[in-house]
C-alpha cells in the first residue's frame, strides 16, 4: 500500500546552482551525499511529510547523466518516488498484472531504503519509484 | 512559508490512459474537472498529505498543450506545487530578491485555492507553483 509522496527527484547539472532558490523560500537543503552505486551526489530537501530530492550526475557513463543531456536542460522533474510498506507484495502485483519493471527485486537505495523502479512505460514515460524503509530519513 | 508538497503536476495526453496503473497501485482517481482558464481537464489522486494532479490540455492553444508537443511524450511531471501559508508575502519577498515570476499576483487555481507561478527560469528550468488553500481540497 502507498502511504505518502517519499520523494520527487529532481535530475539537476549542478546542486549548488538549486540551493538559493530552496533557502530563499524558507527550505533547507541537507548535505551532499554520493551514491556510488547511480554515480550521483545527492541532496535532500524536508518538504512536509516528503523529500524533494536534487540528484547531480557526476559519472558522465551513468544512465542518469544521459537523461540529463537528453532533457538538454540544467535541471528538471525526473522521478516521483512512492513510499510502500510492503517493496517485494507491491513488485509481485505488478508483474501479475503485467506491468513493465527496470527492477524485479529491490536494491538499496539512499538512507538505508529498499526501492524499485517501474519502467516508464508503465506510465507513458513517468518513471515511478517505490520505496520502502525501515527508519526516517536524517538530514545532515 | 512553505508547509508540504501541495500536488505533483503530471501533464498528460489523456486521463484515463493513466487511471489504470495508478489503481493497481491502490490509488483512486478522482473525478475529471474541467479548468477552463487553463483550457485542461485535470483529475486529482491523493498520496498522504499530498495530491498528484493529472493535467490533459483539452484546448489546443493552451500553454499546456504547447509544453505536451514540446516534451514529446505521451506524459511527464510537469511542476511541483508548494503549499504556503501567505501567499502574498511568498511572491513579495521572492520579486525583492529578483526571482523572475510569472504571475506577480495571485490567480483562481483548482478546488478555490489562490495560486502563482514562479518562472521555470528561476529554477534552472524547473516549473514550481505557490499554492495557498483556506480550505482542504476534497476528492470526489
Amino acid at each position: 500500500m502507498i502511504s505518502q509522496i517519499d520523494h520527487l527527484g529532481v535530475l539537476v547539472a549542478d546542486i549548488d546552482a538549486n540551493v538559493d532558490l530552496f533557502e530563499l523560500l524558507g527550505l533547507s537543503v541537507g548535505a551532499v551525499e554520493h551514491v556510488d552505486a547511480f554515480g550521483v551526489d545527492i541532496a535532500f530537501i524536508r518538504v512536509g511529510e516528503s523529500l524533494v530530492e536534487l540528484v547531480e550526475p557526476v559519472d558522465d557513463t551513468s544512465p542518469l547523466a544521459g537523461d540529463l543531456r537528453a532533457a538538454d536542460r540544467p535541471a528538471f522533474l525526473h522521478h516521483v518516488a512512492f513510499r510502500v510498506d510492503d517493496i517485494e507484495a507491491e513488485l509481485t502485483s505488478l508483474m501479475a498484472h503485467g506491468v513493465p519493471l527496470v527492477d524485479e527485486e529491490p536494491r538499496p537505495g539512499a538512507g538505508e531504503a529498499r526501492v524499485a523502479f517501474l519502467d516508464p512505460q508503465a506510465a507513458n514515460g513517468v518513471s515511478i519509484e517505490l520505496v520502502e524503509r525501515s527508519q526516517p530519513v536524517s538530514l545532515n
